[in-house]
């Protein structure tokens, strides 16, 4: 109960009540149903005429099923979404051999979320019995038995699936990096028209990246647009340095997202993206300079900020710059696609 | 067919027969069975006593799963592995609503691998009907209803799990990734009582990867122990210079490599580990020279050989030492743990 209190609080949700968990799935979700009931002593909430039931451990349920299934239990009484079965089912006699298999294309799976008429579920909750409490897995099951209610079913996309083994939470921790890797925002630290290069770093970052939305702007008028931007949940931020030698804009930007709290929920990567002419400035001096970035990184990392820098040969051969900018493009898409913190505070080299 | 084919090829498999397949899954296994056959015409395969059956989509089947099926099917003419539910299943009615729902307890999911006893698998796809074979799914029902034969049912593993959705191949992605990570070898540049850093580094990546087996020796008189790591499919190679400023026994190592094939199947991670003593050598200048690496790394990159280098801060300062060391650890274990192509050739810095 009070990790639950601490992870509410400090992802800032607004309307959460916490109930109680019981013992088994049942127990627990009857408690909720009675935080919602009119009987109850104490209740605080009101009675809705729909009330929707969800696991935890289904986190990435659309918006489109859960309207789906409120509709559909608002005509029906009860409605559940439902998957096509991966395995065929089988049902093993006592002594651990097949007794028969079951027809795959006339059985599906049951999955969260379900829907029900508040009344239907809060009745068969009340009327069931302590056996369904301990044994039972299906709140469809409990509407059909004790309130005669035939659920609608609804198809549910695959991303329904219930982590439960350790590899669904390397797809999950997948799902949610490809998720927040989507969009890509391009600062740029000078007018527009100045940019040529910036602007072929853009381009080279489409090609890359071509399911992925790249916008760009100016940094120093982009004030506004960038608070849009961070508003939008963009977790990508390529700060573009042509004009000048020094952190100045890349701070400006990592500032910007302190005080936005855009971080709070998953790691932000910031790329600060620079320039070496060999004939201006020594390699190694260079280098040197931009070592800097280390100790930045460290600083706005504990915010779950991930800051990398990136140096990208500026050669006047319009092929070698291509060239170098390719790369550039590559070792961006792999810092966003990978949020990796080991790697932060790295000066990587194009 | 052809690509079929290239694959076999390609990996150098020596133990495999090639079946054309057919529309449904049981007709593919129906041919695959004809070709084990001996009243087939051109068959150059003999009849085994008990044939394994098994899905290319769950490619982490374990040799003890293996074992067990064709065990017990030795004895009892059919087996196959099973896991419990992660799901309620439920039938369905002709409107889209909810008949009724299975009790989970009393049902399984039959999964792959399954073994049989050759005749009675061949003589059930012999019999089995064209609706058979065009709309079922499950052999061992085939060999219930046909043979009379009961299967026996065998717990199986989460990894049997069936490759199926995009989720499924981001799991598939991180658990290959773990597998090959669990193995470092370090090579020194010379003998081990002169390597007091590089013994420290060893340290902090035991430390800092602890379910991995790290193992280390002098690539000078490591050249068959090398071939003996090799031979046990470590995936990853840190190449320790203390001695050496250059790039002289990373590509040593390199080489064997590539002798060896051994990155064929899954990349090889190399990181060539330097160290800065500011005294010594200014820092510009050491990264100019060890930027050289991105030419070695670009050349390895075609034979799916990823070299990174790491250059550690080697101050006089032994707490300070073992901060670089430790941020140096943590380098190497992203690098391994990540294996990703678009870091190759970068030099970081700890």
């Amino acid at each position: 109960m009070e990790v639950m209190k601490g992870i509410v609080q400090r992802y800032q949700h607004k309307r959460i009540s916490l109930v109680e968990a019981g013992v088994t799935r049942h127990r627990s979700i009857f408690n909720g149903l009675k935080a919602l009931a009119e009987d109850q002593p104490n209740s605080k909430l009101c009675k809705p005429e729909v009330v929707i039931i969800h696991d935890a451990v289904r986190p990435f349920v659309e918006e489109d099923v859960l309207l789906k299934v409120a509709i559909a239990a608002k005509e029906h009484g009860a409605a559940g979404a439902i998957r096509p079965l991966v395995s065929t089912v089988i049902s093993p006699s006592a002594d651990g051999c097949l007794d028969h298999s079951l027809d795959r294309a006339s059985h599906r799976a049951s999955e969260m979320p379900q829907a029900f008429l508040f009344d239907v579920i809060y009745e068969a909750y009340q009327q069931c019995s302590d056996y369904d409490l301990e044994f039972g897995t299906e709140c469809l099951q409990l509407a059909l038995k004790y309130c005669h209610t035939k659920a609608k079913l609804v198809e549910g996309s695959p991303d329904l699936w219930k982590v439960t083994y350790k590899r669904d939470l390397y797809a999950a921790e997948s799902i949610i990096k490809e998720r927040i890797s989507q969009q890509i925002c391009i600062l740029m630290d000078a007018k527009e028209d100045e940019e040529h290069v910036g602007r072929c770093l853009e381009e080279m970052l489409k090609k890359e990246l071509n399911h992925v939305k790249v916008t760009s702007g100016a940094l120093c008028h982009a004030g506004r647009d960038l608070q849009q931007i961070i508003l939008e949940q963009c977790y990508n931020f390529v700060c573009v340095n042509v004009m000048t030698s020094d952190f100045e804009e890349t701070r400006k930007l990592l500032n910007a997202l302190e005080e936005s709290n855009l971080s709070i929920l998953y790691p932000v990567v910031v790329i600060s993206v620079h320039f070496l002419d060999y004939k201006l400035v020594p390699f190694g001096q260079k280098m040197e300079h931009l070592m800097q970035i280390k100790e930045f990184a460290k600083e706005v990392k504990k915010r779950n900020i991930l800051l990398c820098g990136l140096l990208v040969y500026y050669p006047q051969d319009e092929q070698k710059l291509q060239e170098s900018l390719r790369q550039g493009a590559t070792i961006i898409a792999t810092l966003i696609k990978e949020r990796s913190f080991g790697l932060v505070g790295q000066l990587l080299v194009a």
